[in-house]
């Protein structure tokens, strides 16, 4: 298959790419990377290649000859690629900008700060506990999710943005899934709480839920 | 003025926000946000109601009608709306991708680890003396920048790529500002030195650096 995404099952970055892939139809072959085993498979000098900041997901086509990595730049390259299918980032100047701002409200100020390798580094540097990086991780969450509720307020309809599925749900459906996995207590979220089950009626999220991968263990 | 721009002197976001308006041109109104004099003026509740996250920057534009948070949206914003000066992100579909992911991979993998907030955090959590925190900090960075610096050997001329200063160029200068501030060793990145120094030639750069704001201090 000339379109592969490398990923690991419960990365939220990998987790967002998976959607995207589905929401706009496009086949792909789903390549395991295990961030765990053995000091984890994203070190090894094939992958790396691939990826020199050593992260998970990768995305590549072949059709286009592009390696690329970074999950919000991957989606909008599969959105200006298949401009054909749904829209991921809306058409117009002042809509694609809220949506950019609320994708990156998680995948900048929220997803960066609790990532594995994060959580594994407080324990190396501060001796934290499991116990303290758990807490550390639904700290950021919750902070995040506190003004990505009030954002919500003045614009959400049945998804993040009125007007349809955009790249901000598919930000926000695998932060929610990280959320519950650090039992941050959601009753405070409404509105994302209410968008996420919306989202995950769809197929194209059912498909990429983290247990529904081949990798899940 | 119609556009505003609230940020702070030493917020990496900030100043990328400075450097687009610059190159495209834009004037705007500078509002400085002091994030540390009494608690932070990002949590009062005049700025809050404008950027419910309680960070920087947040930029106006009356004419649109549009608040904004997010540099890397601020910036795409400003691209599109003026469309006619000096592109940002190039119109060639796998270009366009390729520098959002180098952007990103400033925006998202390093930038937020390092974060004021997240370093005062760190000291709260695990009594983080000082100088923890600068290696905690100078880790990220200098993690982030090996990737940087090798994935730049494929593709770098006088600028992250060949062709033009973009997003890419404008999130790696304030980073390189922030490495030197945590002390990494920039002699192991030589093309990221190249090419911020090439950068910091030009005006645009020049006028948004911190120094060069009033909040300076």
């Amino acid at each position: 298959m000339s379109i592969k995404l490398y990923g690991y099952w419960r990365s939220t970055a990998s987790y967002r790419a998976r959607i995207a892939l589905n929401l706009k139809g496009v086949e792909y072959e789903y390549v395991p990377v295990n961030l765990v085993n053995d000091g984890g498979e994203q070190h090894s000098s094939e992958y790396s290649r691939l990826n020199p900041a050593h992260l998970v997901p990768t995305f590549v086509d072949e059709d286009e000859d592009i390696i690329l990595n970074q999950s919000l730049a991957i989606i909008e390259y599969l959105d200006e690629r298949y401009e054909s299918e749904h829209r991921l980032v809306p058409e117009h100047l002042t809509e694609r900008a809220r949506v950019r701002a609320l994708a990156q409200d998680i995948a900048c100020d929220i997803q960066p700060i609790g990532n594995l390798r994060v959580l594994n580094a407080l324990k190396g540097h501060f001796e934290a506990s499991q116990d303290d990086v758990a807490k550390w991780a639904a700290h950021w969450i919750a902070l995040g999710f506190d003004g990505i509720e009030k954002r919500l307020q003045t614009q959400a309809g049945k998804y993040c943005f009125d007007f349809d599925v955009t790249l901000a749900d598919i930000c926000l459906v695998p932060q929610v899934y990280n959320a519950q996995r650090f039992n941050v207590d959601m009753s405070r979220y409404p509105l994302i709480s209410k968008i996420a089950k919306n989202c995950n009626e769809l197929s194209a999220f059912e498909l990429a839920k983290p247990e529904n991968q081949k990798d899940a263990i």
